[in-house]
């Protein structure tokens, strides 16, 4: 059982950021990862298709074996986890709440950004997660649709990201937050321009990172670490374009993404059948 | 010039958690790594013979046209900051002072751990770092001998690190801190380890991720960085055994590590010719 790999779902490319830090923190582990990305981004689609969806692809990943899930997807996310930890046997860690305990942790001032897609930005799942907050915290949404787009296209350091970024975050600076949630998995790799247009008096909170922490915890209390011996076997496994998902996902993990598989799920799989 | 290769420098393999910031953050820029293998570890030496070490391999660096210059060993950062600033005429980023900075920046109560080989920690380089800390802020430094053979034998989670961290934090933990700096270059590597044994209340300070900011805040600043369509080409060098050190620095970093040259600096040159 404790060799068997860690699965991790996304719509698409964002959740190999979170399989980064895996890797990185957890070396004995293999991963087992799955991006709908003949279906992505699932943002904009209606919580019920999401909901379905990600139940499709998070029981593929059962199926292979795998010993714990990871929902890497911030729509996701907010949307499967009670059903996901009903329906499955194995621990189930999201990206969501993991950040918000940590931002709680962290703020000095009590002021909280979030930025995220427009979608994750319009349904709230950040605001409503920071519910049980005391009243002196205070919690500021900020939708930033070009970052998945600059990110995809490898522009992380350089004018034009610094200028997005100033134009996203000046209403967040507005409101004098001192921590700032990473409220999609894009966006840990514009983690250095985020902190150079912030300054250092802003923490930022990377869900890639806490959700690594939060399945590492529950790895180790449960007793389902692999041996320290063990030689860790990943895959890599795309509903869409296995070539298209090779390209982007070795700059956005490195060269750790060797051969990528196709996968059929659900609908998907209807579809790309009949192609 | 902006095409050239960012110069690292560490005695070993610890700043190799630097180099995969940068990787990660700066994905257009190349990396010339040199550890200094054949002589680690730095931090038993005098300062003296750590200062013309360093400025050996530093100088080396130089020799190859490096753009910047990252000192990713914390021996070296205390013993050569300022001869190297004086010494070069391209930007010098070290590991201690923005490590020092991005501490006093997130600690709520002012209570501050550093843990950091029993080199460093008897060298006080962090204590006086922090000379200039109100008196409201107290720093309590632990050394922690057998965290580099761990990483380095690859043991970052199960029983034994965390048996091992249980006790070097112990005395941390007495004491209330609510931040840690990591003062050891191979310590982001039990980052979710000590994140685990100490509780999500506590904020860790990566000297890795720290420097790797004030390195894009440097090239950021100084019209320094590489073209959006730059096809990084990292190389990778020893003062040791080349194949000993691919191994580990696969370890450490990942497949980025292609091919291992030996890089011949200094005394090391000598007894590595007699060889």
């Amino acid at each position: 059982m404790t060799e068997a790999p860690i699965g991790v779902f996304d719509s698409g490319f964002g959740g190999l950021t979170v399989a980064r830090e895996v890797l990185d923190q957890l070396p004995h582990e293999s991963v087992l990862y799955l991006g709908d990305t003949a279906r992505t981004p699932y943002g904009p689609r209606p919580i019920a298709q999401v909901r379905e969806f990600s139940l499709e692809c998070l029981d593929r990943l059962v199926e292979h074996g795998v010993k714990a899930l990871v929902i890497a997807c911030n729509s996701a996310s907010a949307a499967v986890l009670a059903d996901a930890r009903e329906r499955y046997a194995v621990p189930v860690v999201e990206v969501i709440r993991p950040a918000v305990r940590r931002a709680m942790a962290v703020t000095r001032n009590g002021k909280i950004g979030v930025i995220s897609t427009a979608a994750t930005h319009q349904s709230r799942a950040y605001l409503d997660s920071f519910v049980a907050a005391p009243p002196s915290v205070h919690v500021a949404s900020q939708a930033c649709p070009r970052f998945v787009e600059l990110v995809e296209a490898g522009v992380t350091s350089g004018p034009e990201v610094i200028e997005v970024a100033r134009d996203y975050l000046a209403p967040l600076q507005e409101r004098d937050v001192d921590t700032l949630i990473l409220g999609c998995t894009h966006y840990p790799l514009l983690t250095q321009a985020l902190q150079y247009v912030l300054g250092e008096q802003v923490q930022l909170v990377s869900s890639a990172a806490a959700t690594a922490a939060d399945l590492f915890r529950v790895l180790t209390d449960s007793g389902l670490l692999a041996a320290q011996d063990n030689e860790p076997v990943h895959q890599w496994l795309t509903t869409g374009d296995p070539d298209g998902f090779h390209y982007l996902a070795r700059r956005f993990l490195g060269p750790e993404v060797e051969q990528v598989h196709r996968a059929f799920v659900g609908r998907a799989d209807e579809r790309l059948a009949a192609q």
